[in-house]
């Protein structure tokens, strides 16, 4: 069994770094709070004898050697970054306890044949900068690196040149490490687990994903002074199209999502209708046809909306990823340790992406869930126990070695 | 005739303070530029040796004497300030035009009975600090001092700290100075003059306006692991409001409006689904039972549209002014001396708010308008022909003269 005390101490003083203004953080990616989480990791990981190795999009990769050299290693680990109102748990869990799965084995003495690596993806949330699991997409090919040093956040600094702010530009090819295997341990974000009372999520698949950033261009104009048949009306266009979303969602019922986080109204004036309204539409199913469904519909009816408004309409698919099943056989190592272990467990599908979404392209994948407090993420409010996060950290702990081979 | 060459020159230099990205101008109120605008105000003031007033509001107030030392001045004016991608004109040709008044006056060598006062007044646009017309508010006594030194900006910058920092709290009451008349030339912002191809347009009313700042709270929440019957959907709920109240407008046409211009998600993040979401709804008619009308609808559907999905609602007025009749003796000289000129004319009703609106509470008021092109304003491709510009100034010259009496 793991420390669970030391792993939720661990947590506690992660969470002092980048305070958010209602208990949580605000540690996104690639600002100081993120370089100065890093450092912390960094320390702890060097405290555990572990050898760290960083590529090229900053993800940190903190080595246990094993006992057959030619064995690969398995990964184990998450994200540190948060959303600008985040959780304590959202990814820092999943380092946490990738840590104290070493922690304990030095402590217990265990041997693996393959090294372990306990892993810190970089911008994993996407919230500063668009696609989310940024840095996992380029280690499994699916986005250049090109593609990542170039994007932007909403102030129009480059993820490329904060990186290099931060000093986080390692010198590893991103991809080039092989890899047996990778778990995630995570909590789950939505409400099944604490619904069912069920201490551990098997998590055998995760939906799949369209961010669609949707650019309305309306008429700039006075809002006294211009008549309603005047109106070329973005902010309009923009209202009606939130609402068929969430019709073509509530159209796919059960096992689909979609709605919209943020809007951007330019020159967001009170007395301007806005000659621009930028948003982005987030659409989810676990089934491939029902999600590719719904973009569909939501790309065919949008053009109507703006067309009777006068408005112009681009759309931009700007993140996506497909369903995902995770590897049998480690599915089964999660299941078997958590039965072993005597905790409550159910499958679960995930309802966010993950980075371990991306490494299952190149990799044998899956993750482990614990439930957290009203289903409740993204949110400063975000909890979960002590007792919560012990058990996940277990099975976690129990999974790898398995995997790793005494 | 006033000089129509030199007040397009004198439009031309301080469109170059505080330039825009498309070539308008963004010189918000109490902005570093909107100091530079003032300096050059007061440069060309002491050129034509007026005597520089400014009161506690940082309203500037530049006085031609008068023959009569015991008449109460005409005041003219307009405002110096623009939307953050606004036009070179809207207030601006104002504050110039009175300024090309005295200018011609003293280029003829006319000595009026009362004395003239330019006028510009502080924070008109209302766009960075609302309500609008703040300073000529505080003058006719509709807000206290107080409340117009605590407005916020988006950044929670203090109106009365803004002002003193860029240096321009004056020592006058607000509003102790008494008024023989004011006028106020101002450019349509809408589509009449130009549609029915008049020159000059004799403003009889000025439309009223509500301000009504939603505030919404619905639940942050992760927009994949959400179920959609766990959502407390913030954005939803402003969607559902802005379509009812462009259904309120509608239903009240003609001689009424409503929109939305600033929309604020939080934490506006593509894959948060907003815990709280601010919108500021402007409606406005020149009929008070129709204004009235449309806030009533408003304010008694709005809660029922948040109640359905569960989200908090609470809604502020911010801004107000009833419609407003102008003075018929000054208006009247208005139509007169357009008709004195030669210059097609015709009756309009102000669709913008103007500080003429609250002047109007303590003196007799009028305004004066031109038309611009298809009736763009709050845009920064708002534009005007210099013979536009110049023949509601020889207008402008006209009544004013005739009203501070030779
Ligand atoms: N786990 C998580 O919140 N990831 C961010 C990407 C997503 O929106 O699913
Ligand atoms: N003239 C003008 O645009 N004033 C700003 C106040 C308003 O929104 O009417």
């Amino acid at each position: 069994r793991v420390n669970g005390d030391r792993l939720w101490d661990s947590l506690m003083d992660m969470a002092k770094i980048g305070p958010g203004i209602a208990g949580g953080n605000n540690r996104q990616t690639l600002t100081d709070s993120d370089a100065e989480g890093r450092s912390l990791f960094k320390t702890w990981c060097d405290e555990a004898d572990l050898t760290m190795g960083v590529d090229q999009m900053g993800t940190m990769f903190a080595t246990r050697p094993g006992t057959d050299p030619d064995a690969l290693p398995v990964y184990v680990g998450s994200h540190l970054d948060t959303q600008p109102t985040g959780g304590k748990y959202d990814g820092v869990l999943g380092v946490l306890a990738a840590l104290e799965v070493v922690r304990t084995m030095n402590d217990l003495g265990i041997k693996t044949k393959h090294p372990i690596v306990v892993t810190n993806w970089t911008n994993e949330e996407g919230a500063r900068f668009a696609p989310a699991m940024l840095a996992s997409g380029v280690f499994a090919g699916v986005h250049s690196l090109d593609f990542a040093y170039n994007r932007k956040d909403p102030e129009g600094n480059l993820f490329g040149d904060e990186l290099k702010r931060i000093g986080w530009v390692g010198d590893e090819e991103v991809g080039a490490r092989k890899m047996h295997a990778y778990f995630e341990y995570h909590i789950e974000q939505g409400p099944i687990l604490e619904a069912e009372d069920k201490q551990i999520g098997v998590v055998t698949h995760c939906q799949g994903l369209w961010w669609l950033e949707f650019t309305l261009t309306g008429k700039e104009a006075h809002t006294g002074s211009t008549p309603m048949n005047m109106r070329v009306n973005a902010g309009l266009a923009m209202s009606r199209i939130l609402e068929m979303v969430q019709g073509v969602a509530m159209a796919e019922q059960p096992g689909a999502v979609g709605g919209v986080g943020q809007v951007f109204f330019s020159p967001n004036s009170r007395n301007v209708l806005p000659g621009k309204v930028v948003f982005t539409v987030d659409i989810r199913s676990p089934d491939k046809a029902k999600l590719d469904r719904m973009r569909a519909k939501i790309e065919a009816e949008a053009p109507g909306i703006c067309d009777a408004l006068g408005v112009g309409c681009s759309i931009e698919a700007i993140g996506h990823f497909a369903p995902v099943t995770f590897d049998e056989k480690l599915v089964t190592a999660v299941r078997s340790a958590a039965e072993r272990l005597g905790y409550s467990h159910m499958n679960l599908i995930s309802g966010a992406g993950h980075d371990a979404c991306w490494a299952a392209k190149v990799a044998p994948a899956t993750m482990v869930m614990c439930p957290c407090v009203g289903g409740l993420s993204h949110n400063e409010a975000e909890e979960i126990s002590k007792e919560w996060a012990t058990a996940g950290a277990d099975v976690l702990f129990h999974a790898v070695v398995e995997t790793a081979e005494i």
